[in-house]
């Protein structure tokens, strides 16, 4: 006999599918639907196929959207001057709430991994070469993630633009602003002194 | 402008609803649906649609079924004479995974919880007394959880078997088998003195 019937069977199946569920987890959310009003699980179910059907990746800057080009390319108030070049598209979010920046953004689809059999070719690269040989791209920001992998892509990217004759920068890291020294780990406390900034 | 698309935005709330699941989870979770193939988000989508339109409360033991009656209620080897009462339908599961019982089932659907409004009338009591008057039945095996909540409604559904003149037992409480005692709280340890069983 199984240990539940099918239908919930299935439906713990597919939830042990996403990130960071494992089988007891997929278990709660799954009596937690079955507990539900009908109409707020069938909510959840309807958000997955509309969210699947109708976004899809800006032909520009590959970051998701449900109008193409997305929001930022089309923006009027943008400057079309910068790219900020981001690893994933949910990490345009993290940028856009400093409300610092107002540039244009390249999503490259993850970053560079010899290991996991992502080069150049398997990133959104070759697109945004595209956009720097465009004319109007003064520099770009290389915001990918501070891990081994983000910077062996940050440095790809700025020996990059270096060929096309575009300035690159690299976004700063130091010490987290409201963070105590004592809690710094070194590596990044090393990078904080390696680019300290003149106080007067 | 809004953190993200429409449908994106609407996925990231339905998620939020989910137990266990704040922002930066359901941020994961959507984003994790977007870029999977569209089969499988999509199964997940069906999965929750079709558990939800095939899944029902057995009408003898309350148990989750997609047949009534379930499976343990018609099931030809499983003996009529106990029913083992729980709180919810997936500790069914934990009880079968023992491979130590065969009788019936009970789903109270909760435990009685004063606090929070839950009753007799709240929970699956009534259909209880149904079964035990049906005459077939000549022990429950009380196994709600081990939490005050569940004590008292252990308490009320003994008082309940007595009147009724049916056999009533709670599972025992006691040290975990592969614990130590001295990570076993005291609370656990008095009921394991208190409910010692001569070896000889």
């Amino acid at each position: 006999m199984p240990d539940f019937a099918a239908p919930v069977e299935r439906l713990i199946d597919e939830l042990k599918h996403l990130p960071g569920i494992g089988q007891k987890t997929a278990q709660r959310l799954a009596f937690h639907l079955l507990r539900a009003a009908p109409e707020d699980a069938l909510a959840l179910a309807d958000a997955i196929r509309d969210a699947k059907e109708k976004i899809r990746a800006c032909s520009i800057c590959s970051n998701i959207t449900d109008s193409d080009p997305c929001l930022y390319c089309v923006g009027p108030t943008r400057s079309k001057k910068t790219i900020c070049v981001v690893e994933e598209a949910h990490n345009i979010m993290a940028i856009e709430k400093t409300r610092t920046y107002s540039g244009m953004y390249h999503v490259l689809g993850g970053s560079l991994s010899p290991l996991s059999g992502r080069g150049p070719e398997q990133l959104h690269i070759k697109s945004l070469i595209e956009r720097l040989k465009g004319g109007a791209v003064e520099e770009i920001i290389i915001a990918t993630n501070p891990t081994a992998e983000g910077e062996a892509t940050a440095h790809y990217l700025g020996e990059m633009a270096l060929r096309l004759g575009i300035k690159a920068s690299r976004i700063a890291h130091g010490v987290p602003v409201g963070g105590e020294l004592e809690y710094v780990d070194g590596g990044t406390l090393a990078h904080a002194l390696a680019g300290r900034t003149a106080v007067s």
